[in-house]
Formats: C-alpha cells, structure tokens, sequence
C-alpha cells in the first residue's frame, strides 16, 4: 500500500543489488519511515529476532529471503548441509510461535536440496522467497476481493455516509507483504471510492493499533479514528460501529478464533448490539487437529515489561516510561478466544464461509483429511 | 487505609495546626507518597483544578474544607457575603461534571450563612468540611460491610483458595475519604481475614487502575495483579474471576450504570461466564430523575492528549510519552453505560437492591418523590 504517496510492500530485493535485500523498520513506526538493507543471513536473523519485522506472514517471508543470503554468505570450504541446517535452526529459534517461520524455512531447505549446483540452489532459494511474498499477497487480495462483498452491502445501507468499521490490533499490509487481512476489504474499498471510516483500538500492551495500523491507514489516505481498548463498546452502543473486521493468530476447525487480547471483547460487544462480527484470516491460520478453542489452545503469557513499560516519543527519540511500580504483580496474556458463536462469518482466500466445521469444510475440503 | 503501614484519610486537619489542611498529592502516585499543606482557598482551589486530589467524594470534601480555608483568609475590610460567592464560584468551576463538588459548596455557604459573627462562620465551615468527610466514610463503610456478604459467600464455596475479584478504574479510598466504594469490601474483607486476590485493569487512557488501585491495595497488604484492561475476558473465560465489582459516576432509577469507559466490556465478559457483577455505590451517585442511561446521559468526550499521551516515570522523573503521530484522528470518550440488565446487585449503604426501579425504591423510597 502507499507511503509518502508510493506504493511500498512489506519486504522486497534491492532494485539495483540483487544481493540485498530491503525491508521497514517497524520498531520506528509511525514516528519514523526507515528503510533498512539486510545484506547477510545475521541481518535476516537479527531482524526477525529484534521486531524490525513482525507478523506471521512477514516473518515467514523474511526468513526464506534469510535463507536466500545464507546461500549468498556461504563459503566454499564450510559443508553445506550442516551450514544449512544451522541457519535453519538458528532462524527457526527467533520466535518459536510462529508457525509461517519454520513452514517458509522448511520450504525454502527443500528447494535448495532439490538442485545440484550452488547457483541453481542460490536462484531456487531467492525464487523461493518470491513465491512465498506472491502467495502471501495472493492470498491477502482475494481475502479483500471477499471482504469487499461485505463491506459494499453495508455501504448501500448507508446511502453514501461511510462504513465505519472497527478493527483489533494490526492485521494490516505491515503484517503481510500487502493488503493485510482485516484490512484487505477496507484498502479494497476505499480505492473503488466506497467511503470507510475505522475505528482504530489501541491494542494495549504494544499498541500496534495506535503505532503500526494508524499509520499504515493515514499513509494509504483511509479516515479512521484512534481510540483507547476500552472505547469500543460504548461506539456500539452509540451505533457508530457497522461492522467488526479483526484478523487471526489460529482458528479452531470448529470456528473459534484465537486473536490479539482484547479481541473476544469487542466481539461480546458486537453481538450485544446486534453488529457483524468477521474474522478476516489466510487458511494457513486455520488448525484443522483443533476443535475446541478454550479447550485446546494453551494462551502465551508474555513479559511484564509490555504492560508497566510503554513506549512512545519524547523531545529527544523512542523512550519507555513506567506506568506502576517495579513491585506491582503483573499477568500479560498474549491472545483471547472468541467462541464461533460471535462470529458471523470467515473471510478466507476462497471465500466467506459459516464458521462451524461444515462451512470451513465447504470451503476447504482438504481439511477434512485430518479428522 | 494504611500507607505505609501507617492508617491514612485522603483529606485531614494538620495535626498541629489547626488552619492548615493536609491531603496527598495523587499526581505522584505510585511513585512518590508526598503530602501536601493547603494553607489558604486558593490552594484548595488548585488542588482540586490541577488533580492533585480526585474522585468526586474527595473533591467534595476538599472544596468543603476550601470553604473553610476560604473563611479564615477573609480579610476585614472585604465585604463577606460577595468574597464568599466569589470563592464558591470559582471553586464549583474547577471540575464543572462533579455533582458532589457543588453540593458541598452549596453547604458549606448555607451553614456559614446561618451564623452571625465571624469566629462562628468559622467553626461552621470547619465542622462542615469535617461532618461531610465522616459522612462519605460511613456511606462507604456501609457498602463494605454490605458488600462482605457477596465476597465471604464466594470464599466458602472456594474453601480457602483466594476469592478473585476485578475491578475497573480506582473506585478505591483514593477517590473517597476512606475504604472506597469498589473496594470497601474488598478491603473489609481482607482486614477480616478472608484470602482475596484483586485484578486490577490498568485502565486506559488515565491509567488510574495501574497508578492508584493497585498502589493502594499494594499499600494496604491486599494481593493484586495488574492487567491490561483487554486482559479480563479471557481471565473470566478461564475461570480465574469469581465477582466484578466497579464504582458509578452516576446510576439510573432504573439501574443503567454510568462508570468509567470500559466498564460496559467486562460486564458483558461477566454475562457471558456466568460471573456475578456488582457496582457498589453510594446513594448520591443515583440519579433519580434518569430513566434510559442511553437515552438521558450525554458522555463528556475528553482531551485527545490522555489518549495520545501516555505519563509515566523515566530516570529523570515523571515524563509523558507520544504514542501515535500528532496528525492521528483521536476519540477519548470518558464513560460508558452498563444497562441494568448486565448487573447482579447494587451495594449501597443501605444495603444490596435488585437492579431496577422497584430495587432501588425499597432501599430508597425518598427517589419515588422525583416521580
């Protein structure tokens, strides 16, 4: 999506050096729009290990092109095999939740083995990476052509005043390598000139509404309206909310969803007022050995240090100040579940499907095998 | 409650000095306990305008002992009845939303009033400062010892493991003279002996439940853990909160609850887990002239910069830091409504009523002359 009124992906190769490659240093959003050069397999690494990059699918990414300049930084006299191997590992191990990362690194091993000679295994690695980022946009896009149907429903409703529409943390186009997921729809229909207005939550502890899906709005020109975690309820209440679109971390077979904390809220609160609730997400999220979302899905708990820590600008950069004191007891869950019976509908690459095991199933078949 | 190990009122008179005032600066809070001398009005007066006390019954108070201050600075040749107007209307102006400010002005002017020569004005306006702190005291002891009954019936069905209970925003003694609203339960119960363990929503955007609640109950020896105020669905989902209970800014006949924004999500998470949520209050919150909470109460929207900015301690100091761009579109509306249908019981001083207007008119049949 645009920046600065260019269109920008998340990651892409060096246009005058096909030996580097470039990316946004997210960690400086939205105060800063820094541009940084991985030239070596360690800057892949340390990128996805330091947060410059975060989001399932740009992680994912990331690390293939990682192993793209493992194969660059390989020198004649290390074996390759074991070489390989433990560049595998040592990305694998920056953020062992994410499934995308060891599926991308996994793909990525298996095509560089599949070739004989060291150029051919160092194109297959770079084309690797560009498959995965076309799969990935591929998907985000259909997921917005999907969205779209929604959002264009609402929009005669409202007879030309625009589709407010409320969203959880950031499943935007910085978490993908462009469009996003919940934010696919909206980019969709704003560029055809459908007018949209969202509803930004701050998505305490990290913010990444108010840093990274705020900005990534303002940049692509799309109204919207930042507001504290705790705001949403009362904007339904108000009916200044016409639909819900947040994204997903992991999706049950059975429909229950697993996002940022904070989620599950938002979607009690929808249904009280009688508002949409969809959960916008690529298959690759959906868990088809998993039934039952409070059952079978253990929650991360995560460090103290995001909630009595908040990070912002100040007159002299990017500082942390303390909200409580260093005795304060503090328990920081990472995600909620929102049971099936708040959603009313999975926007996927294939289509929108019920959110029980039969739609998912009509849309995705291939699920089924797993039962 | 205690500080320190130390029994403490928000508000007091010097111990040794008789025409000063003493009450603790909240601004420092959590990380600095520093008291403060109101040695004239107009030191009262920017106490209260600059928030270094807070919370309607505290305000109420101090502009009472404001009136008092007021008395002993007046200087002779001043016309009396005009420099006491001027007072009481510049004090009422500080927090215009605060019923129980002009209430306590109002009185303390009719008292005064009522005496003919100056040292008698002066014991008046003294006693009445004093009387109303015994008053908010004994309404908020009231809805402890009220309030003990719900959580000493949880405690003998958790057999010794701690009752969990949330709460939103600081509806503590801090905001009161003494024992608080939310918390005088809490806070009886646990000076009883029964194990009680506290999670406390950080709540944005003042930040109130992670400065002042769990200061205060850290202060007093009551467990706590802070959460962010996304946190506490999940935690009702897991079984880890056995009540809510949160203050009233203002309560309909009918029961709709007007509290601080954020509210309305965690009794909808209490609904849906099947967890009681009660809102402890003292009578002067209900306004008994409301019927519909959304339909009779317009909802202050506040200052972006609460959203914007977030305070906290740095090495230097206390400092503010910015959390999205100064271009960002921000909403920061300051409450919200809990209908009534979401609350399991009222805890007023008078006792615990059903939520709804034959529940309040049996404790408080004076209501029914509003009528």
């Amino acid at each position: 999506m645009n920046v600065n009124n260019k269109p920008y992906q998340t990651i892409w190769l060096h246009p005058g050096d096909a030996t580097i490659v470039q990316t946004i240093d997210q960690r400086q959003l939205p105060f800063e729009f820094r541009i940084v050069d991985l030239t070596c397999f360690e800057d892949a690494r340390s990128a996805i290990a330091g947060m410059v990059v975060r989001g399932a699918p740009l992680i994912g990414v990331t690390a293939a092109f990682g192993m793209y300049l493992a194969m660059l930084d390989h020198r004649s006299h290390e074996d390759l095999n074991s070489y390989l191997q433990n560049c595998a590992n040592r990305l694998k191990s920056t953020r062992p939740t994410a499934i995308n990362l060891s599926y991308a690194v996994d793909r990525s091993l298996n095509a560089i083995s599949g070739k004989k000679d060291i150029n051919t295994k160092i194109d297959v690695a770079l084309k690797t990476a560009q498959d995965m980022a076309k799969e990935e946009i591929e998907a985000c896009r259909m997921i917005g052509q999907f969205g779209l149907t929604v959002i264009e429903a609402l929009a005669k409703k409202k007879k030309g005043s625009p589709v407010n529409i409320l969203t959880h943390c950031n499943a935007g186009w910085l978490a993908c390598i462009d469009y996003g997921t919940a934010t696919a729809p909206i980019y969709l229909a704003h560029d055809r000139g459908t007018r949209v207005h969202v509803w930004v939550d701050e998505t305490r502890p990290r913010n990444q509404g108010a840093r990274l899906t705020a900005w990534e709005l303002a940049q692509h020109g799309v109204p919207h309206t930042l507001i504290t975690d705790n705001a949403g309820g009362l904007l339904m209440q108000q009916g200044k909310v016409d639909v819900v679109i947040v994204g997903s971390d992991r999706t049950t077979l059975s429909g229950d969803v697993v996002n940022k904390i904070g989620t599950y809220l938002k979607a009690l609160a929808a249904k009280d007022n009688h508002i949409p609730f969809y959960v916008a997400l690529p298959s690759s999220s959906v868990d088809p050995s998993l039934q039952d979302g409070l059952e079978g899905i253990p929650i991360e708990e995560r460090n103290r240090e995001e909630v009595e820590l908040v990070e912002g600008l100040t007159g002299t950069g990017l500082e942390r100040v303390r909200i409580c004191t260093e005795e304060t007891p503090v328990l920081n869950p990472g995600f909620d579940i929102t049971p099936a019976r708040f959603v009313t509908g999975l926007i996927t690459e294939r289509g929108i499907c019920e959110v029980n095991e039969k739609g998912i199933l009509s849309l995705f078949p291939e699920f089924g095998k797993n039962l």
